[in-house]
């Protein structure tokens, strides 16, 4: 086929022989060192048959008001009726583009009109007040780029090890620049009084989920009422118009569609911290209110069911830590007997996802690829046998074991036990 | 109206009386309460009429692969044919959403397969060379936040003021975490020649903008030839699937569609770089290559032509520099003849957009509100008087002086010359 004539065949992943967006007056004269790059044949059509392929020879799109990414490209969210995952494989930097965000739900996502949305505090506080959105806009604002993982997420983890993706296993964490007033503000306006020791955070979503969040130091310095995410209002998947962030803590505690904060003694003892979201242990007791998602690493290249060519890999992955900055990524590629340090990618920010990077060059040999990261507070992520041992295999939620995957002389690439 | 009858009239903008979010069950006990927390009038529906309006009433959207925004969110950019604005009115935080990146371009936004696309590297070079995305991909990845302006914004500043919006004036400029790989490493494949100084960027849009880029140790430290944008592909406006970031420089050099990289022993005077771009001295002659976007500042809130109430308001606005971080930001409430000292708002990186704040209170008072910065090498932005004294009227770009809104006794909000 002639890459100059009209094609309609837009969906074709593999490359025309010389490529159209190559002007023919421009790289005449240059045709002989193209060929010596590779090009195997070079086509050159009629310049009246170019218009649809070659962007150079006709006028593109006027502007638009609000954009889209290109047609050309469908990273798409793994998507059940009640969550969606982020595909990690396929994206950049440590920003999730917001409409890639995973999102859990309990009961659908909430259609909610800002305008009608209000956010009330009460309970043990001296003047119990309510504050439209747009009220909530006029204090001074904070932003923070912050990751938000699930605790369920690679809960397949406590399991043997099946044959799963990437983002089936760790699409449950996403990084965003959020937005809002700090919790703290909002508190001092109420006037706590001196026995409130924990907060009730409840949405407005048709499963009434809410949380009891412990008033610590670290919740007072860090915790916001967001209505923003990367820089226009809350997407409806992660709360519009209000979420609580709490940097560092489980995703279910970063209670969505926001619309009530109740201040008490003691924890309120909801479903969601009795009959959900506990870890069960090897004796049959459950830990409660372990909030603090632990420092955890993956490799995204090569990951599982994304075959590779023997040669050149760029090793990469994502570390991320709810207690601060990653401060070391280290990769195996011999089931951890040896380690070597990976490069941290800037930006390393805290309780943000943190990109590491390692060259390699694969021989075709079965290989099993691992990586462990430590965090600011000098804590190392456990070996998947080192957390079991302690931790048994009955809990669901925050496994942050080590992560093997395995490479086949064939090129495939599987999720193991390691 | 009863808040809990069905009701199409989600465009309304003012609040119920009682906000339907909010569940009778829970909240019966403390109606008292609400009423003394302003609700003029609480009216209880039938629950069985509360469907439409109550979220917590019925259950909610499934997950999706793609998300988009809530439907009671319509912020979008100011779009003309060549051109569209950011809202900057609108906004939060430092990431500006790429559905509201500024873009501009010289014949249209062209329709790129990325998997037809190439980048060449030629000219001054050892060993022309030509790469498709994801052969670029596959290098050592490096991601930055970084602003790109465009050297026209805010060319009004250079004539006498007009009743201008904030879009209109500052909204050329926007930033994005970019990801890619660093031109350096490109340029070491290809071996530059040693009187290699200058280098041609060429779009393949239908323009064929083509900027020289001087290769300076500034250049050759920062520069990135990206693949994307705030985590995804980038967006068909800035560039899809390729575009040279130059943090600091002029938004017109930071070529988008990129496909062509020419090294040189000279600039290769482009009409982009000789008949545009360029500025025009008092005396007639003109400054070429004037790429750095110096410091500069703008207030957001208050701005023009949104009126403002009497009382509290959080004065807010940006401050960004080509030449790094900022590091000062003063306001003003009095045309200039005092100044106090803003809040930063966290985070602020080099050469980002970075947000400041100060707490105001207006009276009902004519009064002109002003911002400086400087960032970390000490620059100072000027005043427009000192500015047009050195540079004249003629110039159409990098104009970067101190902008003046002028609030009206009746709260009317203008862009005045200061």
């Amino acid at each position: 086929m002639d890459a100059h004539q009209p094609d309609d065949s837009t969906k074709d992943t593999e490359p025309k022989a010389f490529p159209p967006v190559i002007d023919r007056r421009r790289f005449l004269a240059g045709s002989a060192s193209l060929i010596a790059l590779g090009a195997t044949s070079i086509m050159l059509g009629k310049e009246a048959g170019a218009a649809k392929s070659d962007p150079m020879s006709i006028p593109g799109a006027p502007a638009r008001a609000y954009g889209d990414r290109s047609p050309f490209e469908g990273t798409a969210r793994s998507a059940a009726s009640s969550y969606s995952l982020t595909p990690l494989e396929d994206l950049h930097g440590i920003v999730t583009p917001s409409s890639l965000h995973f999102e859990r739900h309990h009961n659908g996502v909430p259609t909610i009109d800002s305008s009608r949305h209000r956010l009330m505090i009460h309970g043990l506080v001296a003047r119990p007040l309510m504050w439209t959105v747009a009220e909530l806009q006029r204090f001074p604002a904070v932003s923070r780029l912050a990751f938000i993982e699930c605790s369920g997420n690679t809960r397949q983890g406590w399991q043997d090890a099946d044959d799963l993706t990437l983002h089936d296993l760790y699409g449950l964490t996403s990084t965003s620049e959020w937005t809002g007033v700090k919790l703290s503000t909002l508190l001092e306006a109420a006037g706590p009084r001196p026995e409130a020791a924990w907060m009730l955070a409840e949405g407005s979503d048709a499963a009434g989920l809410a949380r009891s969040v412990p008033l610590t130091g670290d919740v007072l310095s860090e915790a916001l009422v967001c209505y923003a995410q990367n820089g226009e209002a809350l997407r409806p998947e992660q709360g519009y118009p209000l979420r609580l962030l709490l940097p560092g803590l489980e995703g279910n505690i970063n209670v969505k569609w926001l619309r009530r904060l109740k201040l008490g003694a003691a924890p309120f003892m909801t479903r969601w911290e009795t009959a959900k979201y506990t870890d069960l242990m090897p004796d049959g007791r459950a830990y409660q209110f372990s909030l603090v998602m632990e420092a955890k690493s993956v490799i995204t290249n090569p990951c599982g069911r994304r075959p590779v060519q023997p040669g050149f890999q760029q090793i990469r992955g994502l570390a991320w830590s709810g207690k601060g900055r990653i401060t070391r990524v280290e990769v195996s590629v011999d089931a951890g007997r040896t380690w070597q340090r990976a490069h941290l990618q800037e930006p390393v920010f805290s309780k943000c996802h943190t990109r590491f990077e390692l060259p390699w060059r694969w021989k075709g040999e079965e290989a099993i690829l691992q990586s462990r990261c430590m965090d600011e507070t000098g804590y190392m992520q456990p070996s998947r046998a080192a957390l079991t041992k302690v931790r048994g295999s009955h809990s669901s939620y925050h496994y942050n074991g080590i992560q093997s995957w395995k490479i086949e002389r064939d090129g495939r690439v599987h999720n193991v036990d390691g």
